[in-house]
């Protein structure tokens, strides 16, 4: 961190908004630098040109914070992925560390390192081997001295709440973030009751990421402060939610819905929705605001517009954007410049052009958990008879 | 070019498919490069870097033109979009033309230049302002020596003719594209006689761009095909569609929707609704096959994953893509990894997400078309009067 | 008919608007007196009282014109149906005059005999053997003395002109109306050229009922209103359309659609979409204007109300029913109150509160006609083995 | 009732299913004899013969229970409503209780009297004022000496609770039916607590009907039968929802959908969606099963064809009715014959043929209730200038 920025207890303790940056993996994929299915970041190292120009992407739509494009899980996780790397797990993590300082030194940002949830614990691995691998992966953060830590995407609060308590030994920041929604964590625990537990483990920071959308996130963080309050604990409030509007998820989000991941598209949430996202979080008295999977740079600038006037600015990226569709003003075409206007973007519903798929899906609704034999993982491919079992599963769910 | 590479018609006189790029103003708007309403191209010269990384993406993905990001329009235009700009139009016409070159020396790829419809044409100029206009912008092109030219985003096929007479002049081979789909041009001009005309007039390749769906698109250029054909004449075709599915558009095309340009999120293809229209565009014998608005990377990727057994190849981009879904199979979920497979996503409907939206909707139809006042151009932002006229006469459409 | 009654064609000849009556199979299968499937009218001697109340409830709504609730069909169709019956069909077809005539007689109505297409036509019996059958239908109208004929249903313009040919031998007036959609007939032939040769085999009315929507079929009878007054000829018009939106519809009208016959629930038309079928009707010239398949009473009193203007007065049943809503102002709810309003009616998009269902569907388009083997008339139920291989056909579509 | 005919209470004692009819006052409005908006049912006297047949349709349908269609309310009520009326509440009364009688006694039903909430108790009076006006209404069932009562339609349990206390007195069973969802009524009080008190106060049978549709009022009733039994009481159970889904009502229900109550078309229900509904309430431990609004005959044979298994009979009316679409193994098409099959019409997702429309609605959400001065009842049709106040609010929300 530069020696004149503030870091993120410091903009939060003083009321600021600290605006997080979307989902590399989602993106990345989309511009042809990560294969969905293993996920991994390896893009760092073989493609840095590709990384750096995302990371800047979202700085100027307005980031306060580049999560660094890590591998979240252990070696495990890298070896169970059967993808063949030409670059070690602490190469392509020192390069991303890199690559996230050298772009927040270009503006008024903060690199933060994370940890995930871990096939270990999944695989019913004690305590003490879960705890062993975050501690693995802190070494690179502590290397390249990130400025904070988030604990981020955990389903069970259980292994969150050990993620927690390894990073706290840092002496950094700690955020933790889970992925779940209003009903709560994957054995049931209320968001409130894994909010408490969060900050008693030492989080400074707590809310939730991904799996839902912008406005089931808020409501579940909502839920985390009123019992953070009740129990008479202190804490600050993050949200980074997918870019996908996702009404019909069941609690194991929208990686049980039919369209996850490559039919998403219909759901893509307009600037407009973001507008609407950011004003419902800073109302909630969220002031860690971002975004993760499904979110483009363009998403990341509506939230920073919808909260310039709280934060006093607007980010560089709006030089090209019109504030509520302004630039239409511009349009050659004169029934479009009648839409330069805020009320007709806010109030529009927009058409699918897809007359033959319905609004909702039916997710899939597995509802298996930590130690169920069918989340055991596996370095090998799935094989034929394997895929064979679970399509045959599928078609009586 | 490279000396070694085949010129554009070499490859489609040997039966080869080429495949085009997707489009940058609305990618570039994404990131946070390009304005909606001008949308300028200075990003050419201002961020070369955010040019550069799209061109690089499209060509990982499989294509084999890289399009100059220059001004399409003359000078009136670039005067007349009220965006205050560092640079001249020749500095940044000429780095979009270094920057197209550069990327496409690092694959198979040719460079084009591009002209497109002008405002003089729109506010009635004669035939000999309007070919002036073309000529001058034809000055960077011939002094960066790009490899073909195409005279793209016509709306009138009398404009087009004059453009096509123009470019030929030149000794490159000449595409030209209209933005139309099947009911023709804005004079009511059918896509066959609009093809006869164009090839008549000296184009080698003719065909349709933006405005409508990918299969709207490909119905549009078969009818030219058979027009031509059945005129004893000889054309190669070529296709560069939207990818939003456009269904409700009416003549004008997606412009007239109301969720042009900002709500159109819900119409955007799945990689898999590119294989469909990949395999279509080919059998109806279209062999330069690429896109526009809306077109992303993996969208390019997934034309030429589709066309991979007719080209020999796979794209550099397709080693961070399993064929189908097939990535999948290493997805930690074991229901994420029954979706590893061509059925599965081939017959997907995706859904919306978005229960309070219809699924088409109903086009503004303003109908308005060469010499209709509401068209003459301006350099001036529209005044608050003029705003307040378009939106008291959309209300009673 | 009542001396003091005028004819069909007195009144359509002063220029006055006729209401016809609304489909009779759909509205009593649905209250349990007709059979899905054969759809034959026994009804009318089991449970003339059903039939009585139906009747009258049209007549109420406003309706100029009972149509008998006869077979349609000829000895041969009576006895393939498979269903048991006490009655012999003279019994069934001179209780349904009767009662038409009853109920006509308690208010403006005429009584109409009709005839429709055959299975001896689909199974390419002979133009003598078709015309015989017709003839023999033709006795009990005689016998009862129905006011007026019409030869209804019709897929094959050919087989509708020898009906029309045998009407016209009784003397009385012959209405003449096809089941078809702006792409014409079966085997093609246009509306235009459909209703050309109606018209000169002697039918006085022409148009098209059924297989639907309203706007549909009021598009397919304004072309046949084109085409005869081309041709110099002259006729009136009507349309008696299904009460279900189907835009989805391929050549062969809602037969093909999936939801037919059990399903077709979200596609009824409101009350107010009829007001604007009723104003599309009258402007394009139509003044038979009436309904078929799922028009129940409110359907037909709608008509009548949006006509009333022209008609001089309000049907009987309007006693129940407010002007555009206007009961609404006796509503408990004050916000039920507020939409006692025109615009609040026309202007609403209803929503299906089926959040799971597409708004269109994929016909079955099978596209059989005349001659094809699948549609030979059988006597027996079709059997297991026959379901069998319909069912694999059904699934390769 | 006749001698030979158990009661109500023996049997459901038995665990007889026992199937209610539907809604009178939506199925007789489409048919053209009540007033939408008032919604009196002087058609009792007016037009017999029409609610005779009605009746008739739903004992062939199934039913055991024919409700009297009488003024649920009072004097005031019917007082209030501004419809001219050449009867008095008595003749109406009288006349509808003789029309269930003589229907009943044509099968196995029996008649039922009901009571329903009163604008009295909206307006503020005191449970001395309510309870008379209860005792009033009670005159003609106990002259006509209807089988038993039914407090119905109540949407505060605690004048459904006066209710209960009035109709005990007479000595005949008592049914309590409120018109609430699983959030409770008006003032927030739960299902289960709802259920508790009104068994409490000596309802032998309690459950919910209208503003809801099926799934959701099973599902409100579940919650009813375990809070009974959790309290160590005794109950039968009653189902009578709409025909319409509306999954996206707030606590009050249908009436404050956009579409109440003219636009609800799309909403309707199939048969299939009929026959869930009877196994899901069956499955429940309901056992007096029935309909609300938009139940026609058809939905009610639907539910005792569902249950046909466990009563041990069909209802006369599916002699016109084929299994799961079995008559259509008689239809003309083959491939319609193909979708004589149970999974076919199971499993079907009926389009809406509606592209415009969205799947949800917003509903009004006045969210007013007892003692709001909107909900003061008047004798006189709402004021122009009222209706103008109410449109400006409306357009607030």
């Amino acid at each position: 961190m530069a020696p004149t920025k503030k870091g993120i207890l410091e903009r939060l303790n003083a009321g600021e908004v600290v605006i997080g940056d979307g989902g590399f993996v989602f993106a990345l994929e989309k511009r042809g630098y990560v294969k969905a299915g293993p996920w991994t970041p390896e893009a760092a190292a073989e493609h840095p040109e590709a990384v750096r120009q995302l990371h800047r992407e979202f700085l100027r739509a307005g980031a306060n914070v580049m999560q660094t494009f890590t591998f979240y899980a252990s070696d495990d996780k890298l070896e169970n992925r059967g993808n063949k790397l030409t670059f070690t797990g602490a190469q392509i993590n020192e390069a991303a560390c890199d690559l996230a300082r050298e772009v927040a030194n270009e503006g008024d940002a903060l690199v933060a390192g994370g940890v995930s949830q871990t096939p270990s614990y999944l695989s019913c691995k004690s305590e003490t081997e879960v705890k062993a691998t975050f501690k693995k992966q802190l070494d690179v953060f502590i290397k390249k001295n990130v400025d904070f830590l988030i604990a981020e995407y955990f389903e069970h609060v259980e292994e969150a709440v050990w993620a927690v308590e390894v990073l706290k030994e840092t002496g950094k920041p700690v955020a933790a973030s889970l992925c779940i929604g209003p009903e709560g964590d994957m054995h049931g625990v209320s968001p409130g009751e894994c909010a408490v537990r969060l900050v008693k483990a030492g989080a400074q920071i707590v809310g939730v990421n991904c799996h839902f959308d912008p406005l089931t996130c808020v409501k579940a963080v909502k839920m985390m402060k009123e019992a953070v309050e009740k129990a008479g604990l202190k804490a600050h409030y993050m949200v980074q939610p997918l870019a996908y509007h996702t009404p019909d998820c069941s609690c194991q989000g929208f990686i049980d819905l039919p369209e996850f991941p490559f039919g998403l598209e219909p759901r893509i949430l307009t600037r407009w929705d973001m507008h609407k996202y950011a004003r419902e979080a800073y109302n909630a008295g969220i002031r860690f605001i971002g975004g993760c999977c499904g979110f483009e740079p363009y998403h990341i600038r509506a939230v920073a517009e919808e909260l310039a006037p709280e934060r006093g600015f607007l980010p560089a990226a709006s030089e090209k954007h019109g504030n509520w569709g302004a630039g239409l003003e511009m349009h050659t075409k004169p029934w479009v410049r009648a839409r330069a206007r805020r009320d007709y973007w806010e109030n529009l519903k927009p058409a699918s052009g897809r007359p033959l798929c319905a609004s909702l899906s039916v997710p899939d609704g597995w509802g298996v958990t930590r130690g169920h034999a069918d989340l055991l993982q596996q370095k090998e491919a799935t094989t034929k008879d394997q895929l064979k079992q679970l399509f045959d599963r599928s078609k009586t769910h």
